[in-house]
């Protein structure tokens, strides 16, 4: 593993920066003296369902942290969970939960990758399927397995809590799940495991049962769930609050434009690798008024860009954006592509807008467009009844703003 | 299958004698009437636990219902629980649950089937071994298994219930096990599942999940538990309250015949397949005079020594038993031989009597002694202090006596 000269204390602060749980500190500390001391790498594990592959700015708060302990030489293993997502839902309930085949697996494997390796070094990283180890596991594995973990203490996690006590049903295979996915740690003999804190309870049973294969229990750290765009939810693609790590540099620009003063520190402190003192003196000088919130906002959009489209595209996004703000200018070729079918019945604009989701429901777009921030080249959409054949023409382009995103809709 | 000739009523009527439950009534029905009608035999699954081959009395019980299927010409299948006996505890908890080796569950196996063969058909029953699919079920198909069942209808069995309340932990893997047992039932598409009263919930989980598999759900038919010759306790080897299916004629007649009045009638309907209305003439004939209990107990005892050595050996034992109580005579040649060591230093004699498992403990010998229960070669025992070299030489054989069972003790 790699010297970076670091003392133990400053290796500590730096991987545990922004994390909520950290179980525990003081086996972290020697788990990473041993290391520095053996020059044997952690073996830090971070599983990832492979149904969704569309990564945003939430997900990489996590793919930060596994960065951390790649940058001090530890071996980051990325375990895509295979084994669950080839059964899909065995209770056959849910639509939504589809078994995928092993090359739609792979498939988004590799998507995830592609897009991971914008921030990690994909030489690194290490990608492992745990339908390798689960299944050839076997019956009589899976109950030796089973025989490590109380139901009592299965029933500790809050959402099972909850269902049990709200009288809805929970199948016995939901308990084994967890303990699959702590057998993960165990075949890989995990040192850290790291999740979002939605995962804590997981990533603990995984650490509870090592001892029981005589492992030394893994460290579990969790990371924030980053807030969307809107600064109340969860960042998620269903609630449309979302920044794509492959959406383009404009989109991305505006996206991060878009939020509220308040939300930017805790995107500076997430989202970025400015050092935490360094945020503390931005967030002072806008206090004070020394520096304008929107330069304080440009600089965040312009790192975030730069880390997933290189620092010329980021720069190029920023003064596209500046243009168009400051002086009314829009350069049409930068600009994200929509295209929209204008109905032959009369229809409401915010139909438009939730259409092609850039508002995530009726009331949202019916909100814009009250507040006056849609426009049609530059001018704005007039409240909530504008009906689109009034506005749009087929076989046309516009210059299409929504707040301080712009887009070109080509209407057909 | 066999026609009996006999009405469908009758046959239901037959097969549910002394059962605690059946579930459901209509379903059997249904079932025997398609059965007549096709000609197609019913699979009726009994699963044993091939960790303790010795039988006794109160397995029988179960063994005559099968009998019962068995003399309709339907399908008798034995399956040796040999999954979970391959496992042993995966807890590592209990010292008593060992894993055994596939060479000692198929020689448990034998023994288990050379007992039961004393009332059943040996060609006409099928043994299998449930490891021959559980085993390949493997990964995926224990969590679509485990998918099929809820952990609040677990909890619902009775002895879960009780741990969980009471904070005790369930291991998750004691969930697994009545699911092992159900998928038998889904393996052998069981129409029936034969067990005693206290497999009442795994025998309905495994109908409860056969729909799940499109399978018509088995009907669940328990037995009771028989007490023991205490008439207390279940009869258990380890309470020593036992006769076991092996043992001599004139050991099984001598415990036969110490039995209370009461438990006689319970034995006469369990133990025998005397028709209901001859036992209720014989209890009516006791309860007014006409016979004496002791003579009912005879009848008893050889119809039951009868089915396990055949009525030859039955008379003899009886005839010696009737020599040594009613003429003090004692025929030697008859008693089941017994060795002792002698203890060098002065031992008390109730020793002997839990050291040949004659008391099932200390204070139960104690008892027996003070009830002047206990002779040797016809002098009564006096109480329990008395020591074993005040009564025994070596290289002697004497004629021990404890209540009604006379044994020929050689003393070394």
């Amino acid at each position: 593993m790699r010297d970076d000269g670091l003392t133990i204390d400053e290796q500590l602060s730096q991987l545990t920066r922004g994390c909520v749980d950290v179980v525990r500190l003081n086996e972290l500390r020697s788990k990473l003296e041993r290391a520095a001391r053996t020059g044997k790498p952690l073996v830090v594990k971070v599983g990832f369902d492979p149904t969704a592959p569309d990564l945003h700015l939430g997900h990489t708060v996590l793919i930060r942290k596994m960065k951390h302990f790649q940058d001090l030489g530890h071996t980051v293993v990325y375990v895509v969970g295979a084994f669950t997502a080839l059964i899909g839902d065995p209770t056959g309930r849910s639509k939504t939960r589809p078994p995928l085949t092993m090359d739609e697996i792979m498939r988004n494997a590799e998507t995830y990758k592609a897009q991971i390796s914008k921030l990690l070094d994909p030489a690194k990283t290490v990608t492992l399927f745990n339908s390798d180890w689960l299944e050839p596991l076997g019956s009589v594995g899976w109950i030796r397995l089973a025989a490590k973990y109380n139901v009592a203490q299965m029933l500790e996690r809050r959402e099972f809590k909850q269902r049990f006590e709200a009288g809805k049903p929970i199948a016995v295979h939901e308990f084994l799940y967890p303990l699959a996915q702590a057998y993960d740690s165990v075949h890989l003999k995990a040192d850290v495991e790291l999740g979002g804190t939605d995962q804590l309870f997981n990533l603990n049973v995984g650490r509870d049962i090592m001892p029981a294969f005589d492992l030394e229990p893994q460290i579990v750290m969790t990371t924030p769930l980053l807030e969307g765009l809107d600064g109340v939810e969860k960042m998620s693609k269903s609630l449309g609050n979302y920044v794509g790590v492959t959406e383009s540099p404009s989109e991305m620009f505006g996206k991060l434009m878009s939020i509220s003063d308040e939300l930017m520190w805790k995107y500076y402190r997430l989202l970025t690798e400015l050092p935490a003192e360094d945020v503390v003196q931005r967030e002072r000088a806008v206090a004070s008024g020394e520096l304008h919130p929107k330069q304080a906002k440009v600089e965040l959009a312009t790192r975030v860009v730069g880390d997933f489209h290189g620092a010329e595209e980021a720069a190029h996004a920023a003064a596209a954006f500046e243009r168009r703000f400051a002086k009314g200018e829009v350069d049409r070729s930068t600009l994200e592509r929509r295209e929209w079918s204008l109905p032959s019945e009369p229809r409401a604009f915010r139909q438009l807008l939730v259409g092609l989701k850039l508002a995530a429901s009726g009331s949202e777009a019916d909100q814009k467009l009250k507040q006056g921030a849609v426009k049609i080249d530059g001018r704005k959409v007039d409240g909530p009844f504008a009906l689109q054949q009034d506005l749009l023409e087929r076989d046309r382009d516009y210059v299409l703003e929504v707040g301080r995103r712009a887009y070109l809709l080509n209407v057909r």
